[in-house]
């Protein structure tokens, strides 16, 4: 996952450098090699491995190390080794003097962007889970696919965990401004099925190939794309929330404003009860999970 | 106009030939060779000029000529002389052979496309008006600035004419799902100041420098973008309604999915009372230019 | 490889269908939703699994399928294996119907790509390896981080086969028109540093990873983007080669113009007389292999 | 050309802000309102009017402002009207606290580009002319069309003056590393001919639309890209000479490798006798036309 963020991160040519650090030396100098072949289609980009030192002045981290996911392994099974991890990348890198932003996207991501938080000491809005970025634009498509529109002209958002509780908020879901409920009936997709389609895919294809790449790094790429340009863009990310919805002190997805600060700001759509409902089932959920990842370490 | 289009397509490589055709033709073979010096930056684009025997095999046809707008000359005054003009090129066009699709960008937009239609004898899904695709991007941007979020994050549509009448659809506006009536009064914009400003924009450029080249040159691109990828994208155009709202036999903007076969579905939002009164006030306005400019042919 | 290089294509939004066809049919649709994902960044391509028959009518197929590389092991140890497995899928191919341009990247290249040519029957212009595209781009590459240039601005070609015995072309190098050999005593890159440096980059990176992928991806990207644009760029693949050198009925690397009919013409640069016996060399040694594969058919 | 240069740039994605200058303001915020409406399809640029005090802090300064080309008037008859502009310009810039790099593109440009070193005293790799950019893709564009092989396979330069006695260095130019003296007989161009038509480009430009926009637009676009993205390219420019080819004290073009601060090196070519010869005329005319212009001051 880490080396194919890098490679797309290359080929949108955001970045001057790129320093990829894994324990793994070789392997990371490998990767780098491989990717800097690249360089006949892009702008130029020098991508080296290295370590955290290398690292320390960067503008942007992306974490994508983790425990492995294996099979149909729930995501947050994998979260207390996960957590290991992160926390050790994390201290690493801030001892090495990193004092910028924080992409998380190791899972289980809400949680380890907690932990991240946790353990760099940095304010919420630098640091950013990926969340249900991926989710969102799963959503996006399978609506799309089912209506014959464009991915992209389908305003729809994945909201809360990214995980088995995420909550597809169809209520506000729009296509060219009209709601997905007044599309005539023979089309319109059924919000179920949607949802269990969306949270479906990630199982299917870690089944076919044992883990995702392409999608979760794309993902990596628009959100480092909407910080480096301090584009002020919406994008559902999972952030520390504060209040919203009355939750608060937990990492969840919600519709953020990004920009070169991180996050700006959290909209909070005007949910439907019942997405409402799902959605603090869904903070509930994770409350437990934190607490017992809490206990455990 | 005409040639800042072609000069956007090609930075956008969207097209392999590009002819410019021009009652001046060393003024089109000037346009095209300068055009051409900038394959520094572009994958290759031929841009040549041409006549409309060149132009018989290509598959979209972009109209700018028009008469041109003068002032503060209201767009509908300089109906008559445009439609001379369009009635001209089409029928030059077609009787070369054309068989594919229109954009109509000379003013009045609404008026052109349809005599565009009519002379062509082309089904409506294949003549398209750049209509309020502009406006609508300008009410994106309007939006956006007064609150610091990415113009591409507003979903907000100008519907109806391309001109004086045009409808600020604020009501179905959405910033990351959310309604523009939820977002804090603090920073609501106020609807009526929105429309005004949009709607001010084109005569303010005309004021400053005589004409307006870039916005509507990547109108066109955009337009061009959704039908040669097949996009199926929603983009605001001015299409023929066919009972939409109660409307008939009338070019107007209204959101439209667009793909290799022109205008493939028009879609009708739930407006509010007030916006669909001023969409059916903007038809009426429209029908009464039409039938002004029948008589006056 | 395969899957890396649907990313890369739809990144580059050069198609509107990809299908990605594996013997592990899971894997391949796996693979096509995780790339699917990345529709958030790219303009629309429909990336699915399929059969040999879903390819019948593609206008490009691509052929990364071959024997796996292990350790150290040279590209021509695992031809055999290799030519089974490329014979097996051009016969499906053509069976099914498709009568479009073939591009190779299973490895050993060279002989990979003379072996598709002769089961499917087609003329020498519409099979195309990617030979020494990679490797000239590391050649570049090379070049241009000892003499801090862009490599874009490097001229600089690697000939031959793509392996063991290919030519770093270094007498027809040149930065901005100058000369490698004119360039100050203190910065000029040794020749023989360097050709070993660029033949080493392939067994580094397949030390420390395994497999190479987003560099050959990126190759192949370039060659499709040549085609489809039908830009009669100047690209290094490996051709048919008739008679250029002497040499003749055999596949190996030298600068050829890319159309969308496939090599539209070889290019023979006047080499240095020391090129020119090492090119000789390369095809010899190329001849034999073809003769032991060959004999062991 | 201002205004259709920072449209590129905009199109481009290459600055955060861009800001116009023009001594007619209404021209200016009209030209700044027109490009922000092209942010339908580019990322998000910050386009306005100004005056040199807003533009204190930018990293580069675009001088298209000059005195207007009539007819076939030589560049060089224009110059003394172009040195007060450049003059007041550069003056107004520098007293506001400029100290960015300034990318001179007002004709006679080797002449104005001497001028704006002098008037602001920087160093004079901070101060580049557009030179014989445009000119050399032409060359590259010429060449291509007559041997049906993309432009950007060419590697071609023009040196020297851009205007009449600019110099077409033929004798280094290659395709795919072959010299164009090798391409067989029948399709090699001739040298003079070629360098009579780039030379006519311009002329027949202005003869057809009044003047040049957008070829110089997209050359500016190249040079600044070159400069942010700190590419280290060869692109050739019209730069201070200091010695090469015996020449010193004088701004003419050769191939320059452009980073992040400027002009970082100035390449010499191996060129032909002839070819060095009428570089030294070139040379020579300038210096009499910058003679001619102080004695004038």
């Amino acid at each position: 996952m880490g080396a194919t963020t890098a490679y797309a991160l290359m080929l949108r040519a955001l970045f001057r450098e790129i320093i990829l650090i894994d324990r793994d030396e070789a392997l990371a100098e490998a990767e780098a090699m491989d990717i800097s072949d690249a360089g006949v289609l892009a702008r130029p980009t020098h991508v080296r491995s290295g370590n955290f030192a290398d690292a320390a002045s960067a503008r942007i981290a992306v974490l994508t190390a983790g425990a492995a996911t294996h099979g149909s392994e729930s995501r947050l099974s994998v979260t207390a080794r996960s957590a290991d991890i992160v926390q050790s990348c994390i201290r690493d890198l801030v001892a090495a003097g990193f004092d910028g932003l924080l992409i998380v996207a190791a899972n289980s991501v809400d949680l380890m962007a907690w932990v991240a938080k946790d353990v760099s000491g940095f304010p919420g809005h630098r640091v950013i889970g990926t969340g249900t970025l991926l989710d969102s634009s799963r959503l996006q498509q399978t609506i799309a696919a089912r209506l014959n529109v464009a991915a992209s002209s389908v305003d729809a958002l994945m909201i809360g965990e990214h995980g088995d509780s995420s909550v597809a908020a169809l209520s506000i879901a729009r296509i060219g401004g009209v709601a997905l409920e007044s599309i005539e009936a023979g089309t319109r997709p059924n919000a179920a099925d949607l949802a269990e389609e969306v949270r479906g895919a990630a199982y299917k294809i870690i089944e076919g190939k044992g883990y995702t790449s392409f999608g979760v790094a794309t993902a990596i790429v628009r959100i480092c794309e909407a910080i480096v340009r301090d584009e002020h863009a919406v994008v559902p990310v999972s952030t520390l929330l504060t209040g919203q919805y009355g939750i608060t002190d937990l990492y969840l997805s919600l519709p953020c404003i990004l920009g070169e600060t991180g996050v700006e700001r959290v909209l909070t759509p005007h949910l439907s009860q019942s997405e409402t409902a799902a959605l603090i089932a869904s903070a509930n959920m994770l409350r437990t999970a934190k607490h017992a990842l809490d206990r455990g370490a």
